[in-house]
């Protein structure tokens, strides 16, 4: 006899992963820190040589080139003649970049996610300081490091990224005013709901619901795939990324997951349940946060750290995973960065080498 | 310009996968717990259901029928006779059998999964008592539940196993005599390497590697893909499925994780850095797990609770996610079923109603 | 050989503390929770029966008597003519009462510590609803109770409470005008430390400083006399009493401490590091909190979640254990009480009788 | 009116206690970790210094100059005639100390506090490798630093002991042979309760109760003051001192006391409910531990790790803090110490400066 639904499942390598160019990357664009002195030098260094010796059209925001100590060196001045500039929420560049450098701490990266609302060019992050996350590059010999990188030599990793819809009922006090006076109606308050707002974004790290400035705590419902699941009461809750968890979720006690591993994680903050532990949920399943009916105060919501917000009765967050990935070009490779990064930045497990807790019997 | 690689990701809804029988089920294997006189009526009333209403041929293991209350109960001789044995160890049915129903808590659906080795047929778990994680399904309407999966009107989850290897060096002691006295060359006493022995698990909860009688703490080195990535000082470690996530490791702190989550999970039991963090890795890397060279005691094993046993220096443990994953059959769906087992088996989240912590000082 | 210092310790048994009156109580203070509707009757019949039947002086805040429901009930009025009242903030009662009932949830509580900045009158709580950690009583069969306690009948706890001090640097920019024209010195902008702002609290459950409204880490040091013992990277930190740790303390993750251990506690909310845990010091130290003088962003202090307030470079909060802690009544005794709130309250250890996560290898 | 019962605190300055000897200290115990090699040179420089130049009596383990090293050295005769010897467990010389010093780890104070089951004397103990939390000299210097001892120059904590007595159900089979077979009476199987066996321990870090070499968990009850407080499920639970509560505590989950808290922690071992918290109670309750009367499976209990031993139905272990603690002398003092162990042992919130988690929105 035959069995019959023979169940095989097929399992990816992350260490497969690599860079690959369908034609030479052209367009490159540099992020920097903004009033970092530091990086100046690194900045200048980096430039002269992406448009000097890579012939390469190099993207700046404006606000880079208004720094003093940019727009007053002469000697910088035939090079960032070259540069294309552009402003953020004015221009749009996204279609018009093949790669992205970042110099700066993990903040440079959750801005330069930011910039791109759909697909992503690979991004090299250079770190200056010490290794963080996002930033696995050290700027030492960088142009032997960009030339690997433009030569299609290197592995990547592709972090997923949560896509964001805030819906907000936006209710308004009007007053509405009745033009003809003689028939009595003269004029009235009317709280009217003059339709929706709706606002997307695209994160790499989390979304934070939380009581914001307020000193009540928050009161929310979270909702997958349309069920609710639970109530958070606490001070917040956060859904991130694989990763985000090495983020704000881990200093809310979350575990921590590579960025490879498709999936969701719902870490509260402060929850006033003992039993409230963080979970994580298949990368394809749609929550949605609430207000609980209950709630007597508003919620703040925050994009990776930023463009914070209040959330009122009736507006609804609805987070899934983004089809658009950040494409994040590795040191050495996907499993290796994200030890060394657990090692350096959150020195985890590192022990001293004596039994500190340990008695041994055996020796008396 | 045209950006280049342009990155996209598919990602699939984990409510969607769904049993679909090639033609339909013939077999059936049906697990009992032993010793639990509960079961008895209700296996009967099962195996009664199966083979006359449904035609189904039920495999039976033999300990299960030397059940004084079955092998007595004259009523049930008929039904027992058209039964196929088998007896655990010697007899491979893992070919024969279409589909699985358990009766029991979690463990008989973990002892099911031990008797696959290879390709694993569906299972429909009856809990019985109370909810378990695996077992999803009540006994009461038993015939309407089991024909809606026969008739392949069920969701799926297909919950990842870990292969497991384990290398034990195999050194004895060994006098080599020499017949010819004359030569001068009589005896020595050698060690020799005999060879080493393999032995292979599936498990679908985890692995736990623990320092096992001794009081004294295991020191274990735990490798991913080839590099030690950490020395584990402590009571031990688990690698878990995200099934087993909601087991073991959740009491040892990890984060839950949703079975449909392709990840592998490393949680460190009671260990003595206060940075040691659960992670979780994607399914697809290679884990070795050894005994650190400076280990001064042994370690011991298990697979799913089950064949613990000792290891030592030069033995080493591989795991990988086994291409062989458990099909379970879900009462509702992967999504509902799972966080009705975390609120039922685990309070997660369970709350007061009233702010516990709260102060409110707009009240005064 | 005599041996010479010999070390012997005495313990006392927590549960032998009992209230002692040293001449019967005759001032009752009565603290209600404001609008809410479904205290009233309750309060009416408790302030009937001490006025009417135990001939006792009722203290009512003013601001509770102005409540509708209260002020026109015209069967209330001649019991409510004998009442003292008192305005928070302006009329001192500290030294005029006996004996504190409270009725609400753990926040009246709360509110009725914050009125007593010395010495504090023995305190019994009613819940009302369900029970708190701080409202061990409930109203059915109130006259016994409040006659048993009267009578000097009952258990108490000794619930310490800390001193905190905030010290604040009152830098302004003045404008210093000199009378004397004629001399050429006309006026000065100066910047003048124009004197210190001390304010002083007494808290039953924390201390918190946090990042308040500001999404921006807090950055603060911690002192313990005089050394400094860390620094705070993260939300914040929480400086509690054992009474506290019980709640927004646990929140963040501590361990749970019986009021009658003389200690105070420090719990980091979500810190940046993997191994901040939580410590537990010494009742007889002594505190203090600043910002890091790197911190880029102010903090915000609370007080039992009140009079929160903004902390700047240069402040300091200083926090020792109060010589004035709460006597607050048991409805059994200290320990009874508060194994009961644990499990009432924060469902502590609340199990599902069957194994969950136990695999029972000898079933099979 | 005089409020009447006025309640008022008092509370010692932790860091006030010293070290006063009544007369000179003249007789010396060294505990010295054995088979340690580079033990072996302090040791006997310490012997010497304080024989020679102190005119101490040095009592020395018999076990220890049983080690060739010290046997057959010919310059440490001298020194070693004086030396008064004993045996553990066969010479009780709790009477004639007046003066402890270790070498070694944490462990050898532990065996130091096991040789005293009443009154111990001042121990002043080396570390020689890293810095132990009961280990906080280092041998620099030692001479002047047991100078300052001698001088009764420090300052000291009370370590608070746990006094254990374990009472087992003595049950054996019997075969009671009757010696008069003519009256038919052969022989009889006779299960008889031969009586109890009552032991009793003095534990400086904690009495663990686990499930021992078994892979099924423990289940045992846990009771306070002759109540039942809660049921154990998992691997075990940990009763500790505040000094053990950075020992296997710890590992366990549980916040850090100072070891001048009055109080006893209860800590679960990977406890089956997520809500399960580590709690702390007053020094001067009694707790009990039994089997629960529905566990299938004997427990394992030690003591400081040591004197491992089954316990079965019927038995307990009674658990009171000791009215024998252990007077530890401190490097600097009680706070500076503890806080020094924090972070050279555990690394306690040793942080990357830069901020890992954080995002700075200013920055863009």
């Amino acid at each position: 006899m035959l069995q019959n639904p023979k169940t095989i499942m097929h399992i990816q390598d992350p260490a497969s992963q690599r860079l690959t160019w369908n034609k030479p990357p052209k367009s490159v664009l540099v992020i920097k820190k903004i009033r970092d002195a530091s990086l100046l030098q690194p900045f200048k260094e980096l430039c002269v040589y992406l448009t000097e010796e890579n012939n390469m059209i190099v993207y700046v925001e404006k606000k880079v080139l208004e720094d003093p100590a940019i727009a007053n060196d002469e000697n910088f001045g035939p090079v960032k003649k070259k540069f294309c500039t552009f402003r953020e929420d004015y221009d749009d560049i996204s279609n018009q970049i093949d790669f992205i450098i970042c110099l700066g701490g993990d903040g440079t990266l959750l801005y330069a996610s930011s910039l791109f609302q759909g697909s992503v060019p690979p991004v090299m992050a250079f770190h200056l300081g010490s290794l963080g996350f996002l930033t696995p590059f050290n700027f030492e010999n960088f142009q032997s490091q960009v030339t690997q990188v433009i030569e299609g030599n290197a592995a990547l990793v592709l972090r997923s990224r949560l896509k964001v819809k805030v819906v907000k009922e936006h209710r308004e006090k009007m007053t509405v005013q009745n033009g003809i006076e003689e028939n009595g109606v003269v004029s009235a308050n009317l709280e009217k709901e003059v339709g929706k707002q709706i606002m997307q974004y695209q994160v790499l790290n989390e979304v934070v619901v939380d009581r914001g400035p307020s000193s009540y705590l928050s009161n929310v419902d979270v909702f997958l795939n349309g069920h609710l699941i639970t109530t958070v009461q606490g001070d917040g809750v956060i859904v991130s990324t694989p990763t985000g968890s090495t983020a704000y979720a881990a200093a809310a006690g979350a575990s921590m997951i590579h960025p490879n591993v498709p999936a969701i994680m719902i870490t509260p903050i402060c929850p006033h349940s003992l039993s409230f532990r963080p979970i994580v949920v298949p990368a394809g399943v749609e929550l949605k946060i609430m207000l609980s009916p209950d709630a007597r105060n508003t919620a703040w919501v925050s994009f990776d750290g930023r463009k914070r917000q209040e959330i009122c009765h009736g507006d609804s967050i609805s987070i899934t995973t983004s089809c658009y990935p950040l494409p994040s070009i590795c040191f050495r490779d996907p499993v290796s960065d994200w030890f060394e990064s657990l090692a350096e930045c959150l020195h985890w497990n590192v022990r001293k080498k004596q039994n500190n807790f340990a008695v041994e019997e055996e020796e008396f």
